[in-house]
């Protein structure tokens, strides 16, 4: 079975590895194809940053910091206090074994290199077996409006901590960029699409706001389900539930429902909740989505790859191809 | 009084601090410019690295490893690590604080920002007061013709560890250069010019051969003097030795004596050679030089300071402005 996930950073990193590990031990294995959000991409120090590839990557490779959630494990932080000695901006933190990955990512993007061939080399490197994919070869970069002014997405996130309230979201360069023609195929060629329990707004939206790339999702003939990225209300990280909120919708299984029908109708096929959030089984079945009701949030490696399974079977129990 | 001393990496940054030394305690003090040799920079990951100039900056602000002999206290080497599990060239080792020096003047230049600009700044950041200028804001390559070809001047320093006998040696890029117009006027307004103990082809010879920096040290009307880096026959660090004999010299004190007469005619008016090569005192006289014998050999801060104020005062006594 081809399966293809659409991924942000760290819910999506967990999910994606949880289907990896799913993949291998499937019968014959699945092909697993990580779709990831570039659009929370930076420059920092000249060197090209992209946080939720890196988020993913470093998850499938077993080297990710599961306490801190982001960057390496066995982090050190050198580079980073001899930047601050310089007066250099230090706010998004560059560990020094994360530096390689940027250093050698910006080198080849240098020579030319597609992101897309660059990154199948780091994850090669680092042992990854899955097919992880930037969406886009091409520049797209999220700003975010607030009540002080817009921002880059990083600098909003990191530098001032999420504490504005987001009034509206622009993703620079959407229009002119295009899913690559892997992220098509493997698209196209899909048995089964999940849509990670990602930031609907931030990683899911610019993958599928990507021209043609929705379409496509829905020419597929596959299933199309998503995990949701709220449990009881809230997000279990990041700032979904608040932007759910100010955006103008209700942070909540439900409130996910409608954010995919109605920014991207016809994508969904069924949704995947928490077991918390049974009770809005029937608003959710109302919008014409099958559910699964089950433990979505992932503490260890066994809930990763259960949820993974579970959502699998879902999927390909809605429409078989 | 205002000094310039010409400099390249070790031995050039000991004679810079112990000028930068004996600068401080002189009264009124003394204002000192340190020249740095520019040939053997070099692209890595995308990064301009300049080993000299960081080796006398690391130096004059008391942070380089001392029994290293290059690089900053404290390294550490995770970045690298990490870049060989990506498979990229790890010859040349990048410490994690060394890395922060190289992304801030590489994405600093890439804005367009002069080496000059760049390497004030970030000499300022480190506390260093002496003034470090790159001898030139172009790029000067130096490369080395051997038996086994031609390599990148760090390729053959570094990575083939100065293996090959040097047959031939080419500065590229050398005669579009131009000394900057701060090396200019430092060196046109000195009271007295100091040629360090460094390697006369690869340190000294590159900051000489610019168009128009030989003239301009001749035109200054200060007295020039330089520090034989060779003491009894070797060279204290580096392959000074070998080369003086691989191209046609011989590795001695009056070996410097003879290549200084004989590849930039005129500049010296006196020579600083260690007590070890007494000997050779009427052969370097015979060359139209004069004589400081004294310790050269710079084993701690106050061998630095001691050399430093002796070779000033050697200087200023040959002809006193």
């Amino acid at each position: 079975m081809r399966v293809v996930a659409l991924a942000g950073g760290i819910g999506g990193a967990k999910l994606a590895h949880g289907l990896a590990l799913a993949a291998v031990t499937a019968s014959p294995p699945h092909e697993l194809t990580v779709v990831v959000n570039t659009a929370d991409d930076l420059e920092l120090h000249g060197l090209h940053v992209s946080p939720d590839l890196d988020t993913v990557m470093y998850t499938l490779a077993g080297v990710a910091d599961r306490e801190r959630g982001w960057g390496l494990a066995q982090e050190t932080w050198q580079a980073s206090e001899m930047l601050a000695a310089y007066g250099a901006e230090t706010w998004f933190r560059l560990g020094d074994r994360d530096l390689a990955t940027h250093l050698v990512r910006s080198e080849r993007l240098g020579r030319g290199e597609r992101l897309t061939v660059v990154t199948a080399a780091l994850a090669s490197a680092l042992g990854v077996g899955t097919r992880l994919l930037p969406m886009s070869d091409q520049p797209v970069r999220t700003k975010v409006g607030t009540d002080a002014g817009w921002f880059d997405f990083q600098e909003w996130f990191v530098r001032r901590g999420q504490r504005d309230e987001v009034r509206e979201l622009r993703i620079e360069g959407l229009a002119d960029a295009r899913p690559t023609p892997e992220v098509l195929a493997a698209v196209r060629s899909a048995d089964a699409i999940v849509l990670a329990p990602s930031n609907p707004f931030l990683s899911i939206g610019p993958i599928l706001g990507l021209p043609g790339m929705a379409d496509a999702v829905r020419e597929a003939g596959a299933p199309v389900v998503a995990v949701s990225p709220i449990v009881g209300g809230t997000a279990l990280k990041g700032p979904a539930d608040r932007m759910l909120r100010s955006l103008g919708g209700e942070a909540s299984a439900a409130g996910i429902a409608r954010h995919y029908a109605q920014r991207h109708p016809g994508i969904l096929d069924g949704l995947v909740i928490d077991d918390a959030d049974a009770a809005q089984a029937s608003d959710i079945e109302a919008l014409g989505l099958r559910l699964l009701v089950t433990g979505t949030v992932m503490r260890d490696d066994a809930d990763r790859e259960r949820l993974a399974r579970e959502t699998l079977e879902f999927a390909v129990g809605l429409r078989p191809r």
